[in-house]
């Protein structure tokens, strides 16, 4: 078990990309030799290594150290598409393996095909059960604080499903659920574009719109699990109905969804964005009409987080070819547009692309850093 | 000097309403012998006092520690009105005494007259230097990170006066800047209704509209210093023109210099806002018209704040009568027309009235929470 001072160490470690003892010394004001006893048993137990960087100018470099890729291992299920997609990640947040399942929404069935799969996905791999730290699973809709029970999602048709305890008694690993945005939001911050960033926002662009802060360095789940929900905010007061019930949010303006039913109600011989994105740079002017409206819309939504919160960093998430052409632009344009004149372009804007496997990988990321993060005490 | 349990049980002591050695010592997982050494010292300093609640039920009743009003005492100067307002107060948040000073709006001169005025403000009072901690200055505009330097401010018509230090070489205290919704934020944290609350927003009321988080326990200050701008989020897209250089920003549609364009502009016989909703009342279309146009404004931007950010509890701050009537009401019919359905009148909504002090006191509490919070280690 790891002491307080090596928990933060670990800490230090993930925080970067690597530190020497000296710098670990000074961040936790203690003295070198007490450093380097500490991370003799760390190198010991296999959980850190050296690495040498090249010699750069005078003297000697530093010997930096970073946490072993093969120190713990995470299973991550993402219940978002068609099917279960389950991956295997190592300490470096690189997936190993993965298996795809088909995805029952009962409950008990779920969890007997994600349990009985795990097995041959990590023993295919070499991995000793003892290595295998947690099981995350990301989901649309909301999840208690505790990470234990999904409380309420429409895509699953659930409502207060425990599914973390379902998931530990068949399995014996420490589970942990997550909304989808938020999972992807970790990801960023112990893996990603946000390691070194305490203050940022995600944004996820697919068939909704999700989004999830992390504030002082801790993801900001809100007093009722809804921090982030921005697809929800009224974009355009008295628009068009939303499925929550109100109307003009974001999710009717800007998300896949609306736009496809917007290329259907305009009839544009496209079914996918990158699709209407070359209708438009054609010159069709509906396409380029649904572009602007949903570019506009999101623009606005994040320039109002900014406006708001100030974040260090904004991350959106979005898929491949869904976000290089006029829609990209329309939101730029919209962002700059809506912020005081004095913090216009001040925000870096990043972009990460999602691929099959993104949630699987973020629902992992989720058990890692409920271990890293909220290490025992 | 405290040492760092110490500190931590000020902060415990502040964070409560009273707390007992044995509730201390669960709390930071320590011995009850220990706390109690710790604390004799502190009682010994004058820093904390001793109070026993009225038996309740059965047992004797535990007594509670308490920080001392006459503990420390904090200095607060507001330059938000058309004269400084300087403000002495206790460890309790309590005002013990007030000056109004000719506000001079070159920082040198203002520098002068704020220190001339400290040291008989203090001695009437009879309290001694070294009770006195520190002195905050509550203002208009943008403050540096240190909150040494007011880097912007429109009011004051300053950029990069380094106000803290004028001061500090003036009156030898310890001198915090603060944005005015941030500063009285800070003071219901500490003082008010926020006290045991981590993730709340402010909201003020008045000439413009100003905005501030706390999340995890913590003020929030953005990455430019620019977070809770809500004023100019864009609430009317296209709408009209903004001192800010946009368009449709919520302080062209709210604030009460706004609501006063719009009485002069419709020849409304009022000239405040507790005499606008009076000819409401009576019925005049006019009047209504212009609440309403405000309410769904400010009402749709904080639906926006807990849309977003999901926050415990919300505070608005307004002056006297001006958030009674019918703004009132179509404030709160806006929130909750604009939150998801799911979490629709779940977020606590409270209100303070804005008094000629508030400022300045909240311009102390900013003073007092660098003293409290920040404490040095």
């Amino acid at each position: 078990m790891l002491n307080a001072h090596q928990q933060q160490i670990i800490r230090l470690l993930i925080a970067s990309h690597g530190m020497s003892r000296t710098a670990i010394a000074q961040n936790m004001k203690l003295s070198k030799a007490a450093i380097s006893t500490l991370i003799k048993e760390m190198l010991h137990a296999g959980l850190v290594e050296e690495s040498i960087p090249e010699a750069s100018g005078q003297g000697r470099p530093s010997v930096l150290l970073k946490m072993r890729a093969d120190s713990a291992y995470f299973l991550g299920a993402s219940l978002l598409g068609e099917a279960i997609t389950l991956v295997l990640i190592d300490m470096h947040g690189r997936a190993l393996a993965n298996r795809v399942l088909p995805l029952n929404l009962d409950p008990e069935q779920l969890t007997h095909a994600i349990a009985d799969a795990i097995p041959p996905l990590v023993a295919a791999q070499g991995i000793s059960t003892d290595q295998l730290i947690g099981l995350g699973v990301t989901l649309s809709g909301f999840v208690d604080e505790h990470q234990a029970v999904c409380v309420q999602s429409a895509l699953l048709g659930w409502k207060d499903v425990p599914l973390a305890e379902m998931l530990k008694a068949r399995t014996g690993l420490e589970v942990s659920l997550e909304n989808d945005a938020k999972a992807l939001a970790v990801s960023e911050k112990i893996f990603g574009l946000a390691k070194k960033v305490r203050n940022f926002t995600l944004i996820s662009h697919s068939d909704g719109i999700g989004s999830a802060h992390f504030f002082q360095g801790q993801l900001h789940r809100g007093a009722h699990g809804a921090a982030g929900e921005i697809a929800h905010c009224t974009i355009e007061p008295g628009g068009r109905p939303c499925r929550c019930g109100k109307r003009g949010c974001l999710d009717t303006l800007a998300s896949l969804t609306a736009i496809r039913e917007n290329m259907r109600d305009k009839a544009i011989a496209a079914q996918t964005l990158p699709e209407l994105e070359i209708q438009a740079a054609k010159g069709s002017r509906a396409a380029i009409a649904i572009l602007h409206q949903a570019g506009n819309a999101l623009g606005l939504a994040i320039a109002n987080i900014v406006q708001m919160n100030d974040p260090e960093l904004i991350v959106i998430a979005h898929h491949p070819g869904a976000f290089d052409g006029l829609l990209q632009t329309v939101v730029m344009q919209a962002i700059d547009a809506n912020v005081l004149p004095s913090i216009m372009g001040k925000t870096p804007i990043s972009t990460i692309v999602l691929d099959d496997e993104s949630w699987a990988r973020a629902a992992a990321s989720v058990a890692a850093y409920r271990f890293l993060i909220h290490l025992p005490e």
